[in-house]
């Protein structure tokens, strides 16, 4: 692939850019035909399965933009283009050929818990589940990219194509050239030791650790250095927080710290409420952000925070293991968590407000009837 | 596991039976929370995937009742009693030691299609998404079945416990033993010859090809031959037709014709809507039934029917791949497909009514808009 035709051409603004594309008038009350059918498809990982340090296959969490596309590995190249010193085209074997490194990698939807929020942004409605953990195998960007000295940003072109804010478009988000250099991003080709299946980006796949998980272009097929920002509908339109309607915002980068417990007992199918015989239950949950390691994690019952106990942390960019023994009496109650990290950030008891449901790191709560 | 400790008592009616848990109304207009936060766990297959013979891991439809039970392999039998010769239990070291048949096998929920109906069961509300198909390789159920003449139905209880209809229980659903003995129902290991993961009934699932998903219990941990009819929630009460409340209603048993397509071109991130550029379009999709092979597809094209390519069909209990060339003329178009089986069943146009919308087979429609 030619990576000047490739990124030539590619945005497409014209009928699909009408008001009847462009426009999505909040929401509030009950969820909507759209929401229930994204939903349907990007899946989110069912709470209990936090008891994994790594996210069995097939529930980790997926967010596909457009449709997923179809990719012919034997054919795929990479092509590395732009401001680099030596435009490239990789193959898979070539790039398998290179040192690999694996990293396991806490990923985050940007939009978790835009469902909690009212009126909601129309787009994927996640209440808390967007969010999973992974083994990722592949080559350090660093290790593809030789930046020529004007090279300020690096965009990551993705094979997926369809229409979002009223622009055709394929999915590209980028980097600048500093964070593009970092050691851990990975161009990946492999997930929990597997080749990448299809939902994930097969056949690559960038890998930006602690940032929500936009980042991370699924179905890579084109990595541009340049000397401009990138102006592309997904980097300077998107992803950012905005408090009202037409604020500029700042862009999503680094995950918020966050935490989740697996609710305990059993659930009624429709509800989803939780019941729980009376005496000793061990709660179990995973604590995260992208900004600092996780120092503390708080269990609150009925409004009352207790410390829980945090496993060491043995990967740099993985979830964080917590416990806490509760003894469970009889009743109705309110079960929370609350992590901080090393940097000082706290979870908020409340969804932060943010106009398109960015960031809500609002502290989990779950409603549990005691049996005696 | 001692068969009869683990059946006896299994069913706890009391607090839980309360009518502010048995009793949902049903809903009309938009989607609940209880209903979003179930499709947010419970996966649809994105339609793009009919393109795949076999669904690929993780993509693959999921209807997980309760939890995702936790399942120590080493350690989980397999109890086969009640009116059999020989009551046993098998390990997964000696349920691999047998022999072994591989199926592959088309399973759709039996209430796909539940959330296009209005009013609307309070359940989850698959849009078209919930069916799938996968390779699963076990030990034909035969094998283990050494039924005593009196013994009429064989029910298979899983490890998944919760509360549903008011009532506490862990699944189960029964077969009559002359269903049970048929040849292609399999205790199953594998799925797409790996383990099965954890959300697909790990380590041991029922498969009974055919039938609606409901018959392939998960976390299969005891099977139970009996000479009275089964009276659990899920059998007696759960997935029946019924057209008004308190109706006895027909059981759900298998799947009836249906057929998707792939949608066409590419979508709009949130509406879903579909653009195709002017010219030759290549339609994929799948037909399916339960009752017999699949005899004829038609793709509908603003109300005419024309017959598609219909694949020769290799594999008994999977579905059929159609195909048709479609000549795209500039405007907007509304897509259909409909199925007709070697036994005379064809898809109804519309969703046919259901109480609880089960057995939804009326014809799939893609609103799509040709560019020129």
């Amino acid at each position: 692939m030619n990576s000047s035709s490739f990124i030539d051409g590619d945005y497409r603004i014209g009928r699909m850019g009408s008001p009847r594309h462009s426009r999505r008038p909040s929401i509030t009350g009950r969820f909507t035909a759209e929401e229930l059918a994204l939903a349907a498809r990007n899946r989110g990982m069912p709470l209990e399965a936090l008891r994994h340090d790594v996210t069995p296959p097939g529930l980790h969490y997926l967010l596909v933009h457009f449709d997923i596309p179809e990719a012919d590995e034997s054919t795929w190249t990479l092509s590395v283009g732009g401001l680099v010193s030596k435009p490239r085209s990789l193959s898979l074997g070539e790039l398998r050929a290179l040192p690999e490194r694996t990293l396991r990698v806490t990923m985050e939807c940007a939009g978790n818990g835009r469902g909690q929020l009212s009126p909601r942004y129309p787009s994927v409605p996640w209440l808390e589940e967007g969010v999973s953990t992974a083994d990722w195998t592949g080559v350090p960007l660093r290790e593809l990219l030789d930046l020529r000295a004007d090279a300020t940003e690096v965009v990551f072109h993705g094979a997926d194509r369809g229409i979002d804010a009223g622009v055709e478009h394929h999915f590209a988000r980028s980097l600048s050239a500093a964070q593009a250099l970092e050691s851990e991003v990975l161009v990946a080709y492999a997930m929990n030791g597997a080749p990448l299946p299809p939902q994930h980006g097969a056949p690559l796949r960038l890998i930006v650790p602690r940032w929500y998980g936009m980042a991370s272009v699924k179905w890579l097929r084109a990595i541009e250095a340049r000397d401009q920002p990138f102006d592309g509908v997904q980097q300077a339109r998107s992803y950012h927080f905005r408090r009202v309607p037409g604020e500029k915002g700042e862009p999503c980068t680094l995950m918020r710290v966050n935490s989740l417990m697996a609710p305990p007992g059993i659930p009624d199918f429709y509800t989803r409420r939780r019941f729980v015989d009376a005496g000793p239950v061990e709660i179990v949950g995973r604590a995260w952000s992208g900004a600092a390691p996780v120092e503390r994690v708080e269990f609150g019952r009925d409004g009352e925070w207790h410390r829980a106990a945090v496993a060491p942390e043995r990967h740099a960019h993985g979830w964080t293991l917590w416990r806490f023994a509760w003894q469970a009496a009889p009743g109705e109650h309110v079960l929370a968590c609350r992590a901080t990290d090393a940097a000082g950030n706290m979870q908020p008891l409340e969804p932060p407000w943010d106009l398109s449901g960015f960031g809500n790191n609002g502290v989990q709560r779950i409603q549990v009837t005691v049996r005696a």
